[in-house]
């Protein structure tokens, strides 16, 4: 079944997001499409960036339904503005944090989530809590790397988040390591890698984007998309210094 | 302690806010100032809503910061900005819902809380998972009467209240009564009241508004604010479209 | 990217299995094969049914790893064999039941399973203790009808299934509904069909087979399996009365 | 709204109520009385202790009513009495421990409270999962010195609480400190200033006594007390042994 | 092995206490002995009762430790001075609220306890949360007769029985029963037999008192005590107006 | 009350079983009979290896049933076969995790178990989920000798299980200890004097088939067995490579 998915960048920083390497991972039946948003922040790496993030990524999955795409996948590790767009869409909308520790509950008992800064640790302890995964989280760990610094040293990177992985399996007793932000997107295997060198092959490593990928396309396929009870329409009503898109 | 509190009405619609009111409740010591957002809607009914609002909620309670309020209170049950703005922000900010919903845990064993409209409930839900007073959470019910038409039809207005309020005590177990919504500031009394003649009359009801404004007054009385630990403030960036305030 | 998926049929009744069905449901890429046990019950309707399934299910599972299958599907809401599986392969073995509640918890707050008979409702929410969603599930109900009548009246089947539908929406609260049982496979459309009829168009139905195999291909296709630490090789040992297929 | 809030400290040693220092903290409006039991222990470090204290503080509590007071703080971070208090009088009566941890979960995801001995620390997991917040209790640290000897030696008290404060935030993840004992009072500075010395200066400190007098302010002028549906009164009896205060 | 075993009953009323009937469901090798306390409350029906009932409560049991018992059993479902008790005696101390509630929790996956009066429910649903088994707890019901009216009219008491179990089962999902107050000592057997009789005859009834002297024989027989870690002891102080006595 | 009770051991393994040292510790009334299962793995450390032992054990437990025997225990911690055995017998079947989880759970607030090999801690702490006690188990931990090793160097033996069980309460914060492995019967004894050299004299060692057969004497005098609302027996079938015995 063919299928359209647009992924949703909720950052105005250019260059970061990378529509080649989200179609290589898709399915063959899918077609990929990106936009980001043109009111929000550099990055989002804090409760006050997300709020800014949220309203033009509800308004881009909005026009993304008009478009006709079949489903949204929100391109950052916070899930910024998936409740409000299921709101007012009724295709469905993946957020990568909700579907990485959902898959990542069936693949071990815990998990843990390694993300940029500790200033978004306890927002990723907040989603846990709203998803119900809560003890589930081993620890939401850190490598203090900031998001527009993630591709400076690479070689770094993957060292650093193999390190706080093996501290998450070996103190918080992990099963599962997630990667905590979507900028990290196509290190899984050079953390696996790096990880089975240090004698810990057999641990998955969850890339966010590509699970939300692959979650959207199978309720795509499944015509599946999120309950109107748990996520009422609005009323329609006045809005002031937001341009708001018509729903569908 | 003399202390300066704003209320911040993240609503656009003019009228709704009773300034006097809100003074006539406060302390001996509190000079209280009314703010409203500029841009964001009409009124909050869903997390559609919320999410316009938010934005320039926070920015009027960084103004607040810098104009040299002791605190914060945010006018609307959703809590729309609760947690960037405690990022932000050194004062307290007291989002309605935490306060009542905490208050109201240690009145009780379970309580409920009867609101506006059913498209409101599951966000309630949601902020008691976040606060973590779910299993508290007797119910969420709701009378049917949009935000806009609170003032519309008083008696009706009371009537409901009181009945879906007997209807959760009866049903679902409540032990207490949270109003659902801050427009239905000043009712607590006509709902007590309601409920005595048909034979619930010790059963304390929460107005939202006044308990957040004593909540408030007691954290800056007793020097208390919130946790940089648990809201950690974001580091600076490029934001486009929003026009936001410096910090303190 | 090619997959081969083999789905494990836990019962010994022959003729209940649909792999055209499962096929058609199936991804372009994926080739699935059906295989049934040789040992074990004509029915699962119990933990006892289910005890007598379990060891020649994940033989088979096993040999489907052996003759180069990426990944297996249990064909039984039970989950028979699951964790067991886990422990003696290296692919991805996936469980409708844990596969569907894991779904459900994204599509809405609070979920109902729909099954055959009241003896499999403690089952299911045993499962849903040990999945870590049991405060998601709202109810396990049934319909009364034993897995080998599932095919004799199929409209006072969907009858049922959509009556126990709208009494898990109303009485329980559910926003989602999961099939509850392997052999409603194709059902979807008719109960769905049901329940708008009555009201209840934008309700999720979940039909578990062709969740587990989407779930199943995501998997593969993301390279991930499960947790060695969570599901760890047993050592070997001598088995009597058992014949035991090799490991691969 | 003038107010009578009357202090009930539950232990029979004197001098250790500090009747000017609560007058000082508390607000303009307010009129401090202070009483102590006459009978039970000289100190409460255990449940032992507690039990031998709770009679005489409830019948403090009841002829507190009687005179006149609008809400009772009871003067013990055990809160002895709080809930058969309920039951026999109308007024709110607050308990230091049931104040502080609900005022510790809205400045922070994880509390911590440094007590005296460790004798004490069951009794207090016990009452964080009475009050529902057991979850938030990242610690109950202890600084191995007893009632009586607090006012002992000053300066080691204070270094203690700072440095079991700093161990529960880098080892337990607490967010926010509750000061275990009540008779800690006026210690807040001392610590707060003590952690900022170490680099921990914008983490909150609680003091029992002046959140428990600001808490029973605030329900005085909201006009709420406890739910009689929480507390039921008991029917009058026969009682050997003690001379029970009539009830109001 | 030889065990003596003491019965404290915590309520001042004589006549009460079937010294015979516990001596007749108790093992071969058990010596039960039975006391009431001196001072406290002529029955238990509240907390505030409750209080009073237990400093002679744990002074009944210091000297039972001391006259050589090897076990106590408290004669009261609010399991009245259980904590306190452990603190200051070496031998086994059994409540018989959190003996049923574990064992109820073996018999089935929920139960309700059936007691006197409605100001008895919110004390049971406290127990339940500080055993830890609230969750399993399907709900707490009552008849609505007095303890001290317990044997006026034992044909409307069994029946009242019958039917609140009959209403548990069905509308709050039940699977086991607790009879919520020692003194419906040996009613079981006219209580199942009353379900039997309208078609629930396999469920099981508890009777709270043989289910905990039966678990205290098994703890001594085990020679297993609470642990100190748990129940630490206090250390000496003085106590004004309660005769102590020494500890063993 | 006479009584006879089974102790079913389901490995293949001969000369594990003291079926005198059971006789031993049972009460003065009660016969203990063993049997072995025919099929099934030489010992049970993983998930995989008790599947295997289930269906047979279920079968020696009917034939038991059969034979007159008042109550079952299973002779190994996994309890393989509980839930299915109680849906088709009607005497008490108990396990020995299940017991020892619910008795540690009464003398202290939070145990660990000490077992054999790291491949069984999974599944010990799936039992705690399933039985309800997952929030008191303080860690599952191991010494790192296989079941058919345990009696070759006893020394060992004690001094791993003393040291594990130290760490446990140090730096878990176990109150009880629950040896993990029915094949350490006897130890505790050796174990107790071992953590009293170290100083931790006061912590209660559970030896869980002793606590399993108290248990199933004290539900056969109290007359009590399983719910059929939780274990519904399963409807008769057709099943094919099992000689499945006849229901009593």
């Amino acid at each position: 079944m063919r299928k359209r998915i647009r992924v949703v960048t909720p950052i105005t920083t250019v260059g970061l997001v990378n529509a080649k390497g989200y179609q290589a991972i898709a399915g063959p039946d899918t077609e990929i499409s990106v936009v980001q948003i043109d009111r929000g922040p550099a990055s989002i790496e804090s409760e006050f960036d997300k709020m800014l993030a949220i309203p033009d990524t509800v308004f881009k999955i909005m026009e993304a339904e008009r478009e006709g795409m079949d489903a949204v996948v929100i391109n950052a590790m916070g899930d910024p503005g998936l409740h409000p767009a299921r709101q007012v869409v009724s295709i469905p909308v993946v957020g990568p944090a909700e579907a990485t520790m959902h898959i990542a509950s069936m693949l071990g008992h815990r998990f843990s989530v390694v993300t940029i800064l500790g200033s978004v640790a306890p927002m990723l302890g907040g989603l846990a809590k709203t998803y119900g995964v809560f003890d589930k989280l081993a620890s939401a760990r850190w490598i203090g790397i900031p998001v527009l610094e993630l591709e400076t040293d690479p070689k770094r990177l993957v060292e650093s988040l193999v390190q706080e992985s093996i501290t998450a399996i070996k103190e918080d007793g992990a099963h599962v390591i997630v990667l905590g932000c979507t900028g990290m997107f196509g290190l899984v295997e050079a953390v696996q890698s790096g990880l089975a060198q240090q004698g810990y092959g057999e641990i998955p490593v969850l890339d966010p984007i590509p699970v939300a990928i692959r979650m959207a396309e199978a309720l795509v396929d499944l015509r599946l998309t999120h309950s109107k009870l748990a996520y009422p329409p609005p009323s329609d009503k006045r809005i002031v210094g937001f341009d708001v898109p018509a729903r569908k």
